[in-house]
Formats: C-alpha cells, sequence, structure tokens
C-alpha cells in the first residue's frame, strides 16, 4: 500500500460514538451539531499524531452531504484518513456511518488543519507520508 | 429589496455567544468543533421559522474556510440568510464574525435543509420569498 | 423614539432557541435552570455591547413570574432592553417567549450588570444612552 | 423548634459545588447562570421530597442579589429550607455561600414551586408543615 | 461514636440528584459514566473539606457492584464517610440510592484521595480524625 | 492467537480522547469523573458489538488504580478487550494510557456488563468468542 496515494477504501474506522438523549436535536434524530463536533476534535487528534505538534488548527473543511442520520441507540463509527501532506498542512478525508443501519451518515473529501509554531504562526512540519506507528507522538504539549 | 435575489450584505446578525471556557479547544482557541454546532443550531431555528415546519433537518454544508478565529472572553456574532427556496428545501448563507478582533471567523455559502412530512420524507413547503415576519411560526411542533 | 425612556413594548427580541433534550427536566418540559443560564448569558453579552467593556458582572435580579413553559421542539426568544445607565452600572428588561405557543414564558423588570476595571473593582462606564450601533465594542478583552 | 415559622438561621447547608473550568464565564468567575442552574434543580428535588410529589414546577423566584462570586477551585454550598406551605404551593428561602471567603454570594427569600396534577393543573398537596423524615417521597415518578 | 471506627450506618446521604434526559444511555437508563463523575466530584469535595487543602487527587477506588438502576425523573441520593486516615491520604466509604424505588444503587468500599502540596507531591495533612465542624476549610484554594 | 485466552498484551488501543477544558477538574489535571464517563461508554459499545445486542448494562467494575494523570492537551488513549464470555455476561480489562507521557493513567482488570432481554431482564446471548468482525452488530436498536 502507498500512504501518499491512498484509495478511497483505506479509511481506518478507529472512533464509535453510542447516540445519547443529549445528541439528539428537537426531532429526536442526531443532531448536525454533535456529529461536526465529534468529527472536528477526531481529526484534531489525528492531525496532532501525524505532524507530531499539539498546535494544529482547522483551516478548511470541503462540502457535506448528509446522506442518512441516526437515532438515540444507535452506534456511529468515525474514519479518517490523511490524503496530503503540504508543507504547513495536512488534508484528511472523513466518513461517518451508522454501524447499525450500515448505511453512511456523510464523507467529507477534504478537511485541512494547519501546523502552527509557538508564535501562532504557519510551520513546516517535514512530513510527507502518513505513519502507522507512534513514532511522532510530541513529548510535551504547548497548551495556551 | 427585493428578497429573491438578497446581496451579499443583507445578512442579518442576530445570535450572539460569548465564548467561555467550555468552548474552548486545548489550544485555548474557539473549538471548532463548538462552532459547527452553534451555525447548525442557529440555521435550523432559521429554516423552522421561514418553512413554517419544525421537522426539518441538515442536508448539505457547502465548503468552510476558517479565516480567524476566538479567544476566551470574545463576543462572536453569527449571522444568516435565505438564498434559494426549493420545492422541499432551503439554502442559506451564512457568517460567523469576531466582534471584537472585527475580522470574519468564517463564510459558508450554502446550508441547504429539508422540509420532511410527518413521515419523515422530503415535503413541498409552498414557499418562495423570505418572510420577515412572524406569519410562518407553526402553532404545534411534532417531535419525535 | 427617545431611547432614555424606552416603552415596554420596545423590546428587541433577538437570540432565539430550539429546546433540545438536554434542556428538559425529569418532567419533560422546559428546565428552569436551563432558561435562567440562556438570559444570563444574553444580559453579559448586551451588557458588554452597550458599556464598551468586557468586564461586567451580574448584581442583581429582580422577581420572576414563571408564567407558562415549553416543551422539547419549541422555539424560545429573548429579548433584552437597557432601561436605566447608572454611573457604574446598567439595568436591563428582559423577556422570554414561547414562539410556537405565542405565550410569554416569563418578564424579567430588572437585571442588573456592574462594569468592572481591571482591579475587579466597579468603574464609572460613561454612558447615559443605548446604542444601536456597533460604536462601543471593545477591541481587547481582558479575561481573568 | 417550630417548623411553621422557621428563623432565618435554620437553612440547612446541603449540597456543595466544586467550581471547575465549566462553570466559569469569559471573566473567570462564577458563571451566573450555572449557579442559577444549580439552585433551581436544588428546589426541585427539594420540593419533590416536601410534596411527595414528582410532578412540581418553578412559579416564581424573587429578586437575587449577586453579593459575592467565586473563582474556579472554590467550594459553593447551597441551603433550602420551606418558609410557607401554600395549597397547591411551596415556598423555598434559599442562600448560597462560599465556603472558602466565608462570604454570601447570594440570598433568595422567595422561591415558589406548584404541586401538580397528571393533568399538569395545579392539585391540592395537603401538607402544611416541614417534614425532616422521608416520609414523603413518591413510591413512583410519573414523567413526561 | 467514636470516628476512628465507624459503623457502616453512619453514612450521611448528603448531595441528590434528579435524573434529567441529560443523564441517560442510549437505553433509557442512568448511564453509569454520569453516575461514576458524581461520585467522583462528592468525594473530592469531602476529601477538601476534611483534610483542608484543595489540592486533592483520586487515587483508588475498589470494586463497584451496580445492584439497581434509575430512570428519568428518579432522586439518587449519594453518601460518603471517611473511614481511614493515612499519612497523606484519606479513604472514604461511598453508597449511591434511589430514594423513590429505595433501593441501593452501588456501594464502594474504598474511594483513597491523596492530599498534594504545592509541588504536586504527597503530602502529610496531619489528620486522624473526622471533622464534623468547618474548622478545616481552607482560606484560599491554589489552582493550576 | 487465541481468543479465548487473550494476554494482556492484546488490548487493542482505538479511541483517544484530547483534553479540553471542560475536562479538567479544579485543579487543573484531568477529572477522574471524566475519565470514568468515557470508559464507561467505551465498554457499552464494546459490549454490543461482541454481543450483537443493544440493550446492555453495566453490572460490576473491580478496582481502579490512578497511577498517573493528564493535563490540558494531552492526548489520552483507551483500550478494552473481552477476557470472559459468561452465560448472559461479557467481562472486559481496560486500560487508559496518557499518549504524550507515555504513562499508563489506570486499569481495570474486570469490567462486566450484562445482556438484557426486552424485558429487561438478563438473557444468554450465545457467544464464547471475540470477534474481530462485523458479524454480530445489531440491524435495529430497542430503545426505552
Amino acid at each position: 500500500m502507498e500512504p501518499t496515494t491512498p484509495g478511497e477504501d483505506d479509511i481506518n474506522f478507529r472512533t464509535r460514538k453510542w447516540v445519547r438523549p443529549e445528541d439528539l436535536n428537537a426531532n429526536g434524530t442526531l443532531f448536525g451539531g454533535s456529529l461536526l463536533r465529534w468529527i472536528d476534535e477526531e481529526a484534531a487528534i489525528y492531525a496532532i499524531l501525524q505532524l507530531g505538534n499539539g498546535k494544529v488548527v482547522t483551516k478548511y473543511i470541503s462540502e457535506i452531504n448528509f446522506v442518512s442520520s441516526a437515532q438515540q441507540g444507535d452506534l456511529v463509527e468515525m474514519g479518517l484518513r490523511a490524503t496530503r501532506f503540504g508543507r504547513t498542512s495536512l488534508t484528511m478525508r472523513a466518513e461517518v456511518r451508522n454501524m447499525i443501519t450500515r448505511q453512511s451518515i456523510l464523507t467529507i473529501e477534504k478537511i485541512v488543519f494547519v501546523n502552527l509554531g509557538p508564535d501562532g504562526q504557519p510551520l513546516p512540519h517535514g512530513y510527507s507520508t502518513i505513519t502507522y506507528d507512534r513514532d511522532r507522538i510530541p513529548s510535551t504539549m504547548t497548551t495556551a
């Protein structure tokens, strides 16, 4: 498998959520806002592990089609995969699926995160391929 | 002013948020996920008031550029405007701004909501122009 | 219209909430505590915009009558209006309404916020009339 | 001690909160809205235990003076005491204190809850004195 | 009563919770995670008041049997009692009960908290008996 | 590898969390209660996927040693593994690690979930080995 040209089916479904009452909108189906929050958090974690830096921010999210939904009690799984390493950025592809109905909930072709330096400005990260190991985990986290 | 061809500057900034600790990501800046959740909730409310029906769902969100961010204590304002009435859908344009730094945080050209019937299927809503009055507010809400 | 002697019907209904499961009490109606939290946040934002200072605190809330309630899926709107500018304080009138049932949920005659200096002590704010513009928005926010 | 004419110092400080980051406003002090939410929940529980009925709602809250505040890490204690048994209502007095600074945070002279029947209408509860026992706890809870 | 050898029935049921929709798991019963969170917070507060220090951390929790559960609208009460004062630690016994069904929800024989110094290292606290007074409340809280 | 006698190092670290301000206790370190809530939710999802049934409840958690903690911005990973299939139950082993400090946060030898029938009573699940496939995912979820 070539990490620089990953196929569409290489997504690694990793995190799962159990839809609870607090995740529902007023119609009783999965609140879109909860879903977007889960994806953004998952993408931030993935970016940190690929770029070896805790200071990353969401820069761009491509269009989102909400194909199906989920209900209370459903299991939802989220998958992410790096698709491009820019000089200071990382592009990921995301998919969210309903494990119970076996349907895709949504797909996002591009989520771009930018790697920041201590001054909050974009900083080259020096990576060009996906790691499947734990070799880039930062040993300290600089928080604001 | 022609409601059917609204200009870009017709957005009505209505709801404001005060960025609290619980809205921050681990870097101490506004968590993208909180922001997306706020937008989705705001759009749902706007759609209900325009379509006169409480059963609406997010169908599509066009690309999102995160131009600037916000910090704890900043005031963030969100604006929405209907840009197209489809047969069973409503398209809106959204903008979020940081009132303190006077910078745009993000703009979304298209957020599409679909009007649903009691059976959960798309239902024609019968409207083609924006209302600025309260003439379409549903008198009962059907929840799941 | 005279901003220094605003009438009761000048309230500007600005922020709307869609009542979700997480806002309900154990009886399935709108949790009074959620409602009070929404009002306090809204009043803080309004006070910051009127006084041009991010360091404001709730000082006093006059009596509250809970006239009607709301259920899951209902839309609730909140309105605020400055009614008196003290030397270091701002007094507001608040009303909350259920948009679906068209009933008032509650009215609060006086919510008083105090303007604080960097030392946390009351500080004269120098304003005596309502602004409808954005001319007082602080350009930096001092947070603790 | 006469339960029907309770003195001001009979308040029973029962529940304590540890102020966490999620309870702070954007100034880093205790968010007034969190405080009001805690009080309303506490009063509901107290009313249920005194009236022996799970279907109670907040009807009235008298004026609130915010005398002092609290910071992250402070311990806050809340006390409640029944002061009047109406035919379908219960009136309570509330006080909130900061255990660390030993200062009162706020006092509320009257919080009135109404006892509801299964139809959601006010229902006589039949009690006229405070219970210090567990003799009125309902054996089933009717939820919406 | 000898505080150094407290009996099993000396537990003081202090804090009560009203089970709201946000506390439910996807099956509609009390979410175990919410319950564990309530207990940990309650134990931290109890430890601070016994050890006179705001810098305490959870060190150990003995086995937990979930005997019964609770539903929306139920009242849950939590009790804690110090059972052993170590040199730098405090051991507590916890019980949680459903007030409506009169059943025990769970019992935890040992919850151990450790007293920390400003450097984050275990620090002797100097106490060997339970206080029922307010004589050990710290007058300042050191937060990170 | 023998699924019926899994070794201690077979744990599959799957879900990761980014420690945000809302997950902190008042000392600024990871709130034990948030951690326990994450584990319980993760175990519920794992049990549903192994037992092919959405109606599962936490029955028992063995002792928990809090070996190290985490701070804002740290990444925390959780791993679970089935260690015993009873007639109506499933036993799992859990470990939580801090990815940044490379330290174990805690280990739980036994988390036992029980498989329930539609009547809420324990029901034999019919499985005796771990599945690594998606062959047991229920096709409908029965919620209360």
